[in-house]
């Protein structure tokens, strides 16, 4: 068995940003040389999220709105009273599904036609990571 | 380490169904002949999900009555400039999880009592395929 | 490759409590002696969840109180024809995202500064299982 990590590292312009994450996936995998198993995507923070959807613009527009509507940035939430304005950002988060586990067959990433693998930043503006992580053989 | 790999695939009556799949990840339990181990299940299209809950029909029409809630099926979506029609779709398999991970042990799914895999079809009628991929001893 | 499996049982007071687990699943990675690879942390129970997210009780709060927003406990549910009352907890559970799977580096779990595991009991007072399935080398 193979066993590989690698961290990435994201700082966004923009508070709230969407990034399309799947080429750097996708190399990890091939310095991995694993051949068959899985690969584990995870933020290692609690106000961003990786998921696995289309990459059209408009349908990430959808995104942000409807997680606006369900999450909404607002100053009365509770975890406010430590100095934090980023409650939102931490059930935004949940709501996507936070991470993702990837199949690798033949040395590649198994994606169906239209599985793009995104980072979504809910509180950015600073240094971020991400790891991946491989096993297989 | 010993790796397997299954596609199913579904090409449901209507746009929205929910699939019990318990059984077919099972056999593809047996298969693997893994007897420590995880199986990813993962639909391989943006607009469906695998999820685990009950098998009990009342359930499933409240989790259906409680997306569309939460992400109707309306036109005003941006993704819908595309000419696309499923922006709701791609929102409810986000809602559900859209993926699961289950534990294999002694050669089988361990799961609880009451713990059922799905496929939920929220944009069916044409061929969709889940990839089945397990990893273990 | 080496597997190793823990369950955990929770019997909470309320009938629902957010449990923080991390050490838990940090003991379990040590008896493992798994050096790299993942664990995969999945209540055997419909109507709780394993998230990640942050050991802060406002925070905590936000979650219940935005949780019985989306997803109310109210008598209309179908489910409740079968007998039961707990419909609202299977939908909570999915929004909350289920299960987690953690990567570990080093002999350790590999978590950013805030990443907590936690578990959320949204039907207790009675006896509920959580598997903790490890492999890796």
């Amino acid at each position: 068995m193979k066993a590989h990590t690698k961290y990435l590292t994201f700082n966004t312009t923009n508070r709230q940003e969407f990034i399309n994450i799947t080429e750097k996936v996708e190399s990890a995998v091939k310095e991995s040389e694993v051949k068959e198993g899985i690969v584990l995507v995870n933020p290692m923070h609690i106000t961003s999220a990786v998921y696995v959807n289309d990459a059209e613009y408009g349908l990430i527009e959808d995104f942000q709105k409807w997680l606006e509507e369900l999450a909404p940035a607002k100053p009365d939430y509770k975890h406010h009273r430590t100095g934090e304005d980023n409650a939102d950002a931490h059930l935004k988060r949940q709501l996507m599904g936070h991470q993702v586990t990837m199949p690798i067959t033949n040395g590649k990433l198994d994606l169906g036609t239209w599985e793009q693998i995104y980072y979504a930043e809910f509180d950015g503006q600073r240094n971020k990571r991400v790891i991946v992580k491989i096993i297989g053989v």
